[in-house]
């Protein structure tokens, strides 16, 4: 077994470690320290439970009241109602202020779970083990917990921070192929914004990558998860330079909602809103024609799409993006790229020069 | 006009004034200082709605986007169904994370508004107007938010302060009698809890705060909240102290339960629940048989119950009481009284001794 990883999240009282290795699902000595009091309940779904679920219930069973609720698989679940049926569960089971919710899946059961958790008699402590790629670099980390509104992607929701998060690669070795690639582009993401060698060391290792070694899975997820925890220690509720994060998400989010969350992956919008990003930010000659192609190519060879499907026009775009929560009094604000490893915000760009790229 | 007082809540970075005075609904001076965006939503409800949000929407419009919602009246409406509407009309509206919400009404409305404001893109900025006794003592101040959920009240929610609280006691002259009388309840608890010498102010004033005498309640209102805020800021999250907040609570919320949150007000549920760890505490040698007969007798001038109804059986009051949230890992946690004025925790009450007070 690799030597465990641990990265720390550092906001002052709401600091927490992530855990990174392989083979840490079932590792007791690493999962009880953050558990306070007797009551667990473990959320997953329904993809995951036949997996991972009986070797964490059964680690945990010995040492605590453990109870398990299976979530139906999918962002079209993440809602208000689905959420109650966490509460339901805690309620029925009669957990009380002192009960740790442990979510074990992707984003969306890190996101609902962690709200339950926000809301549940005003906030339980909760723990994060992301079984995608797409929640072990992204989502479970940085306390973003939401559920969809029908108007709107991740419009009811809290900061909330967990207790620690655990990222055990060898779960990825379960993941289709297609989230797999979907999770590659929050990956690149990162060396985008915030990490210029970091981008040129996936471009190198990206056939190792595509392969799963885990070794390389094991430096990529770390490097992602230092970066994403560096900028969120800065900002954590995203005032300003959190918000940099986002990159491509202004575009992205607008194709999820047009599919109303179904067809496409969140990573593979985040794919297309990326590309069209670096596109706006050559178009305004920020960056030079030669790295938007690097940064096109290397989706590419994910096999991630790099074009907006047909159907969202641009005056759709335009639609759906005004009541992104990026949008600040109107303004549309978006993240482009100064140069690859330097994204910057802004709401300074022209509607004309926005059009010719949507 | 009367001067208008104003207390601080202290919290650090989440500090805010309460405003406390006569005529300050249309004092834009006072609120516009707290709306940072220009969104603003009114949320009320069908009862007060005719009476206060004219005046109020007429002040703010001419400096904002006002829009108003207005919820059904009623404890059995605070649940997740009608906390969605909110987001409805704040999603309608393409209301951004600048927007402002304003609460005016009763606790109901405040908890709700509130929440909905703790979750509505992870958190925008709500102001307290309480139009209610119960809610300008107790709910608008300390950032307790929720909603009910049907196996429990106040089950899932936030701590989430706002920008300001404006009591105006001139919204009470319109107050129902029997609602104004179940606010004194929680008036009562702030003497009993930690002021002795507030709780001789009421017995001697009983008569002029009965009379709705605006002077009178000033004061109550004041020393309520004064008494209130220095206990949150000591304790925001309910960890210790603030659970002395809940003296009569426990009990009070069992009858609420079980009534579906019909029928009782909460301060009357409250008066009862107050007796009884008045009783409770009496027999257990704290206080002196004369010093709970006053306590009773107070909220017998004030026409409120001191009697649990018949149809709460002790053994329904056990069932009730032990999903209470006050209850922490299993062992029943009551507030009782050591003396007029000075509220305990205690999770040490013999089984016995309570099933005689039930």
């Amino acid at each position: 077994m690799e030597e465990t990883k641990t990265l720390f999240v550092d906001l002052g009282d709401r600091a927490y470690p992530i855990f990174i290795g392989e083979g840490l699902l079932d590792s007791s000595e690493l999962i009880n320290p953050y558990i306070y009091g007797d009551q667990v309940l473990i959320v997953t779904n329904e993809v995951v439970a036949p997996l991972y679920l009986e070797p964490l219930f059964k680690v945990l069973k010995s040492n605590y009241n453990v109870e398990k609720l299976i979530l139906p698989d999918g962002e079209i679940y993440k809602n208000l109602e689905v959420l109650n049926t966490i509460f339901d569960s805690l309620l029925l089971n009669k957990f009380n202020r002192s009960a740790t919710l442990i979510a074990l899946g992707g984003g969306v059961v890190g996101d609902m779970t962690g709200f339950a958790a926000a809301c549940y008699q005003r906030g339980i402590n909760f723990l994060q083990i992301p079984t995608t790629l797409l929640s072990q670099v992204d989502s479970s980390v940085g306390g973003k917990t939401a559920v969809n509104h029908k108007l709107g992607k991740n419009m009811i929701g809290a900061f909330y921070q967990p207790e620690c998060v655990i990222i055990d690669i060898s779960l990825l070795s379960t993941l289709p192929d297609r989230e797999f690639k979907a999770g590659l582009a929050e990956v690149i993401k990162y060396g985008l914004i915030a990490d210029e060698e970091f981008f040129f060391w996936i471009e190198k290792n990206i056939n190792q990558l595509l392969n799963r070694d885990p070794k390389s899975l094991c430096i990529a997820v770390e490097k992602s998860c230092l970066n994403k925890s560096k900028i969120v220690s800065k900002d954590e509720r995203e005032n300003d330079i959190r918000a940099i994060l986002n990159l491509g998400h202004t575009f992205g989010h607008a194709i999820e909602t047009f599919f109303s969350y179904k067809q496409w992956l969140h990573g593979e919008a985040i794919s297309v809103g990326i590309t069209m990003a670096a596109k706006l930010s050559r178009d305004l000659g920020w960056i030079n024609n030669n790295d938007y192609i690097r940064i096109r190519d290397l989706f590419l060879r994910c096999n991630l799409p790099v074009l907006a499907p047909k159907e969202v026009t641009p005056d759709k775009f335009l639609e759906l993006m005004s009541i992104d929560k990026k949008v600040i009094d109107g303004n549309l604000r978006l993240v482009l790229l100064k140069a690859i490893g330097r994204a910057i915000i802004t709401s300074e760009i022209e509607r004309d020069i926005l059009i010719e790229v949507l």
